[in-house]
């Protein structure tokens, strides 16, 4: 391809059909271009095949008007993250294809066929209140074609809950553990399992939990190996992550 | 004692053994010595009664060495907390009844015969470097007249450990759990038991765990009531705050 | 219970009423469920007496009113923490047994009957702004159980109104102390009574009082003995430790 | 093994040969030991087939000294990190098949012949004074069993270097990347490849590198999907995780 | 006066117009009242003598109504800081001599007649938004008898305009220096007299300067002697303790 | 001017038109006008050519309306500094040739027409969320008579965008990065070009970015050298550090 | 003097002595030299009045040696703060007249006879850790000229102490409060007096005490009116500080 | 040089020197080191003529030495910065043609003869103690190619030094600020000149100057425009970025 057109120049300058300063002159362009191309391209291969990502928060309603116009034109699917209702009632009148998942602020439009994974992502949350980011990170996982499952308000005030559910823990390929305040759960549980940890602070919680502070420290410092952390009320992110880490190998 | 002297005042006012001017000489210098007395006397009963505690960091050797020298003449026993090797050499060459705690850090000087907690306090570490905290606790409670348990190496990273001991956990009228890193233990330890938990957070630990603040901060926010927290490598205030926890009650 | 569940297992073995194999499986699966039980239980069975709590702040109305439902099947007793008049409006419709401590923001459903303890706990705070934090210790305290006093507005600014009460501190077997701005009042109680003393630092102030940080250092970092420190604004979790303290050697 | 023990208790019981309150007292305490079993046990499997690991720093030479002889007993295996040369000299006296590897601070002891991940763990950093954490991670993944790659010094202050490598970040299957200062390599690495990231940030740096803070908090806030982050300076940990990721799907 | 009370009663004693065991119950809850009166009287006496003050942030419009009613009964002077103007439309339903300075958000009640202090107190403000914070010091010093004069918006960005008013500089017996942003006024003020200097850091500015961290941490720091520092924001307490300088030797 | 004020002066000292005393006591008040005119002049000549800024955060619409009013009697034009849209509804009623920038949320009032700069300032943004702050800088560095260039939405996770740009990279004599979350870009940009580098971290983000903190951080450990950072959200103070520097030489 | 020369210069002006271009050179410059002159000239003269204090920390033997050499030429009196002993053994081969305040680590050459203040200024610590920096306040202030009282070891901890001499407290003109840990002695005693009161926090402590910033916020969040802070372990500011209130309207 | 390998290339395709498979094959590698070239060669042509510089903090003498070996070969210029004299001792003896800094803490090896910059970079130092952290700078500067004045121990503390001294502050085309304590320097100068400033914090300075925070924010936050910050103690980045201001239009 790109291959293809360097090629063809080549040809050209043998064949004298194009002048050695003007070959020279395409050429000195063209390194930028194929740094796009060879390395990047996958990259847009594999945006093209997945979902355009939206973050919301911080975009005024008619940049995202504009954002979800540009791509309706040539993508099928859209995903916007941290979406309020608004935005939603105001998408709604341009796509009939979408679905909002009010407590994820997930909105999705058009479909996405993509499931191949074999093995299954668990999302674990300690408190209800951290609900919108394990979902978060739930719907991320399965558009992007993951078997998700939940074990939810298992923390460690009450540990005997979590330990009635250790089959789904053993059956995971990964597991992300959604947790504020203290944030206890993630040492907990990375040190029962195997597998990878991905831990999500959420910011949950009041006085010394400093918006999230402390549970992402509880987490960075975990004495159990095998546990990663991803930044304050990042569902998403954790669901991206679980997502890589569950499709290696898989074509 | 101090009601007699006031007695023996008015006595001897009306006897007109003394002044009014310099009996109201003597009152208008009472209240303070009476305030002592009222309130802080017990207290200094019990200072008296308990080992006079020399906090020994910060201090020279010639510091310590004229506080000891002046505390023998009149009291029996003398607790030094944070004392190196170097001031046990110092002292045990002015008192021969002196013993040195070295992992605990604390010098005894003098005997104490108090033995009368029925309670148990438990003291559980999760890590060996946590050791040095926990034993100053245990050595402060033991010394105050407390029976003491160890609960060592159960932290959250090989949670099987810890519950595998739980009867310790349930005998014990106060637990103080000691532990750095992510000190996700104290949570776990408060979801159990329905005793209260004296927390200690340590210094161990590398990275973001900022020198025993991450600790502090997962204590403060566990999600498990009844957790009390004191200063970061504290163990001998935990100590003692369980041993007047473990005696109340007791006269 | 339990215990003769697998007594009547055993027994069901060699009365050859049931398969080795079959035996085994129902074993195999009944750790966790023990676990739950044998340590667990008492814990359930505490909290079956004891008020089920839910911390409103951060749950939507769908959601409490959800849990609340779901707990009025069964229980006679609930208990809210942080719950602001609009629950409350929403749950008296459902529940006529309610009562509403709006100053501690507590939402108390059904009876409950408990009052045992001896000692007395004393809540103690420094200015007018911190009553909320003081009250909520105060509601859970009295709910659990406890004889408790108040005394209130004797900040360390006008020291004398604590002496004027030295009373009531020398009564009590546990004391709260809530404190906002510089906490100092801990500290001075705390080197007066030989009592414990929970420390509840609270977000009051302003500037450099960082929502509470400065008092929560003040407190953690208290150079008199036996002061614990629980969460900024954590009223519930001092009054519920305060509870268990009062209560050892209690049956 | 202990399901074999189950059984032989319930044929004991069966045939009599055992009283079923014996057999009921054994159950009693299974739970606890079964628990280390069904859940854990995999895990000490794990355990044992992997290297015991021994986080040498805050502990004293002589308890060092204890660990290693009691795990020489029974262990073919043992690894110890953040181990300093004095730790070296006196444990090459009782273990003759000792290594240490300096830079990375790790001693291993006997021998591991497991050779089975298919897939490649890159590690990249960005300065050479960040090696000291990236050969901690190498070491530990290839003491897992899994085939490592390095790309040092390749920081974003001469980002050419790192695009004349692209071909080794396509190749592996789990990238490590290893920076201090401002840490910015994770995000442009986790910008062109859809694989998992491991970002380790390192204490390297000076003034407002706040020790390690400004490289994690830059990984944090990755703008970068697919980004994860472990504690600051931990080698091992990122090296345990990316084993982790790379071996899934593997028996 | 008290002591006239101590004198009497001890003259009662003396002429036999009181039992000694009623003296004595009379002169045991002396010291706390004592204490109260030696220590406290004047402090009660400067008190009554100066505005009662009442911090009205926090507080609800219900408890300032309660304490400016109780207060109005035997007080004739009431201050109220951090009242904003709803305090004030509900006070002056029940009070006509009532003034509200709204930049300052101070509101008196009553009338103070105080008027002796010879020295002058500057009051010196970098930006025209740090003017309430400068107001409040300066209506708490004048109500409390100071003569006090003004220095506005000559911040260090255009230091020529501080150096056209020395000669205000000069007179002054103390200076209040009230900056926001960097705060770095008060360093420069303080290198120029040789008076003291009270810095006031406010909370104004944005990003980087926390709420009035930068600007607290800028006079704290100061290189120039003789500055010191109150609380962000406050206006009030900086406007006290220039009084107090401002009066010593005065009777 | 001024200058030529003291010529006319001296002149009419030596014309014996004025008195030495008269001319003397306008000498004594010289000083600070001439501390203001020989060092401040060609500031002041600055500020009459250069717009008065007034930064409109934390003033009241009241007086944003006086300063405005008693410039307009002299000056030619005002600029106003995070301004919203009440501001300029306010001033549009007394001043007709006023123009608002939404975006960047500046006011311009009057004309000026310098254009002299040969030099480019380029300014780059990470992502659309901190165009604000961007445009902030490009309107401040055109006001100031400078030649300006965009690049916007280049952050580090799309890299390949900012490659494919590079001729505006090597075109500009001062680069202006604006980023938010990590602010990765500052330092991979200060690695590409020669030339200076003014970082402008913004508070775009959430969790651990701490409000502008994470990238702050970032910008000031950048391992590429010659990048300078200014506050976050800073744009104005960016835009005129940037033409000051785009400056310097011209006369 | 300077109004001399100005005058000087006018005359020379008008009797054609001098260029009018050469008048206005000169007086160009004046502002400049001017400024110095008549504004610090006071402040200069304050200077040699008093110790010219050399801040000894951060500075080599070299350098300090160099400094007092040169002073030692015109100088009668030196002050070194911050001066270990390794300094005063250097310095005393140089000057005779030479004295070392070990425990405040104050070196003085040369004599001061001043001596006038009438008022007290009362140090008080609260305990022996916090000796140095108490000295270190005690020692510069009675350098200025002021007659200094102390009152050590009354910490919170143990407040009668500080109730047993209150007679310290209220003869006093101004007090020093230097206290480490939580700091909270500086409330007490801001609560009982009517003075100024100066707050010294101390970097003794450990843990949460963060090197003194849990004894900064503490003294900055004082509820009691009129206490002001300067650095942690700043007793030489507070020292000078103190001196200058307590010399206010002393001529 | 590059540009004329590439047109060599393409002539010898045209003259079928090489076949076009052989030149695609180059041409495939080029965009990587073209990627270099065109926009890093002039940067390595930089380096090239510029020093080579080793910030030798964190690497020790083994890699330094092996670094400075391999850049011996090819280079005639090598730089480094943090150097302490242990490196200057062990490079001496292998290369000749070393000077140290020692103040500066940099070796420079080789000659350099570049001298272009007409304009004048002054560094202003606050304190003595800031002077290694300014020579630093100015060493770095001097080595680009800059002429450099200095003007030092100006801090604010006694400002009329400052304007002593404002010919330099006129004169110079850039202006480096190096200030520790509260930084404040930066503000005033800025506030003075209309030349770029570059602040550098210093880690001078005690207490809650914390390590350089203080300048650090007080300089971010400068109300005076104008003003660029680089990290705490970076002098070599202020120099580094001065001398690229300074050299703006010149070829």
């Amino acid at each position: 391809m790109d291959k293809e057109k360097i090629r063809k120049l080549l040809e050209d300058v043998k064949d004298e059909k194009i002048e050695i300063n003007d070959a020279l002159e395409i050429l000195k362009t063209l390194p930028y271009e194929d740094l796009g191309f060879a390395k990047i391209d996958t990259h847009r291969e594999l945006r093209q095949g997945f979902p355009e990502v939206i973050f919301s928060q911080g975009k005024t309603l008619e940049q995202i008007l504009k954002i979800v116009e540009r791509l309706s034109i040539e993508k099928k699917f859209i995903m916007l993250t941290r979406a309020n209702k608004e935005i939603y009632e105001m998408l709604k009148n341009i796509r009939e294809d979408i679905k909002y998942y009010e407590l994820a602020r997930i909105i999705l439009i058009g479909k996405r066929n993509k499931k191949r994974s074999t093995g299954t992502i668990l999302v674990i949350s300690a408190g209800t209140a951290d609900l919108p980011v394990a979902e978060e990170a739930i719907i991320t996982a399965e558009v992007m074609g993951n078997k998700v499952d939940r074990l939810y308000d298992v923390g460690v005030a009450g540990i005997h809950r979590l330990f009635q559910n250790t089959t789904k823990l053993f059956q995971a390929n990964v597991i992300i553990v959604v947790a504020g305040m203290e944030g206890a759960l993630a040492s907990v549980i990375g040190g029962i399992v195997d597998k990878p940890v991905i831990a999500v602070p959420t910011s949950i919680g009041y006085g010394a939990s400093f918006g999230g502070i402390a549970a992402l420290l509880t987490m960075l410092n975990s004495c159990a190996s095998g546990v990663m952390v991803v930044n304050i009320d990042n569902g998403y992110g954790a669901g991206y992550s679980a997502s890589m880490i569950n499709q290696i190998g898989e074509e």
